[in-house]
């Protein structure tokens, strides 16, 4: 497989970039992780720094106020590039991934990096925000054993109405053409939109391990898990996976339990 | 001769804007509206035309496949401008946002609405997307009275610790020095996570009015009801709330259960 060229020379408006997230666990840091690891950016993370946590804590503390030209935070991860500290995940990928060539086709300007966008966020919605629901439908602030009962409950829904429907629908882009050639979602290429699908995939693998399982068996997703197969091989996200800079799942969007991987 | 090609004309930056929409509620298709009615922009609505929701139907078939440049979308709202055709709220958003001159400081080029784009998609997030949840927090596909019990314990919980958590936030933001002299979010300008905030906040009301009516009287959150009022007194989001464009709230993502009404 061609590597994706550079598509600018580096500038020092193209790095640093200072990720701030926890550490311990891929989260929805991972989604940003993966586009600077693909891109080969210089970047920081504090999930890998001595008391990055300080960090992440002082910039969503109640007391902070941001600094005059940037709003307080108000979750991690957030990215800090120059003067602009920024957060909410998929604004942090819009950015990187317009400056860092996975946006789409840069001749049509920035026209087509709303629809790799529009990708990312359908990505985000089913494979991260409502898989995280699935164990914690009730309240983010009570413990996943305290809703068990709503949380097999909607599991249950999840898996048998909305991962057919986010995987039918990815399917349905990726035989569409706009696709083009593939393996990719948008335009022949790879963009960041096809990193956030592979990670919520995988997370929602490891969170539903049957029913994935079973969806890929079916053979009615072909190109969505080709898809996967193919960010799996691209040599500096192999090199990624590989490092000790991959954290493993843990209590974060994704979790194993095992009452909840249901069919 | 000085004429445009007819392929330029139809991509110009100034409209018409096509909002495609289902009719008869204001749904996540009102964040959209308010931002055109505020920039007194050239738009149509499905919403208002005689068979729209073909249109609407039409575009998130299971047969259907984008144009060639443009995928399929997931879901409405759908914006139509020129040769683009976009889904997902907040990508819609910071499209026009950008275009009608409400993301922020242009002076900044466009490193601005990224911060203009966080404080948008966190609104979305609190008083859009987790309010709907409150009465469909098992699973979107079934109806509320097949998951009563399960939004009565999450809308007791959200209003304890959710709704303050937002509106904490917003206030926090609006007394950083980012946010300027007042009354608005950020840059001492309106911005579309003004209006994003706003419909937010309203559509909230309508589904807790006594949880956010308490909030109001509180007084802890007086620079977001005075965000809230100052929308209000916009002239031509007046005008627009005062006309028949504006629909009533209905069974979409705000709704209203006396036995939700918690405080």
């Amino acid at each position: 497989m061609a590597e994706a060229p550079a598509k600018r020379q580096m500038s020092s408006k193209e790095g640093p970039y200072e990720l701030i997230y926890w550490g311990g666990m891929p989260g929805r840091g991972e989604f940003v992780r993966l586009l600077l690891e693909e891109a080969g950016a210089d970047y920081t993370d504090t999930a890998h720094i001595e008391n990055g946590v300080k960090e992440v804590l002082g910039l969503i503390d109640e007391g902070y106020k941001g600094d005059g030209d940037n709003p307080p935070p108000f979750a991690p991860p957030i990215l800090r590039h120059g003067d602009l500290v920024i957060n909410q995940t998929p604004n942090i990928l819009l950015y990187l991934g317009r400056r860092l060539g996975l946006a789409g086709n840069e001749s049509e300007g920035e026209g087509d990096s709303y629809r790799v966008n529009e990708l990312a966020l359908t990505a985000l919605d089913g494979f991260s925000n409502e898989v995280h629901d699935c164990h914690h439908p009730i309240s983010t602030g009570l413990y996943y054993e305290d809703q068990k009962e709503e949380s097999i409950r909607r599991s249950k829904d999840w898996v048998a109405t909305r991962l057919p429907k986010f995987l039918g629908y990815f399917e349905r882009v990726l035989n569409s053409p706009s696709a083009g050639k593939g393996p990719w979602l948008h335009g022949g290429q790879l963009t960041y939109a096809d990193l956030v699908l592979f990670q919520g995939l995988d997370g929602t693998k490891f969170q539903f391990p049957k029913a994935v399982g079973k969806c890929r068996a079916a053979g009615k997703y072909d190109k969505v898990f080709a898809l996967y197969d193919a960010v799996l091989e691209r040599p500096k996200i192999k090199a990624y996976l590989e490092s000790e800079r991959r954290q493993k799942y843990s209590l974060c969007i994704w979790r194993y339990y095992s009452e909840l991987d249901v069919e």
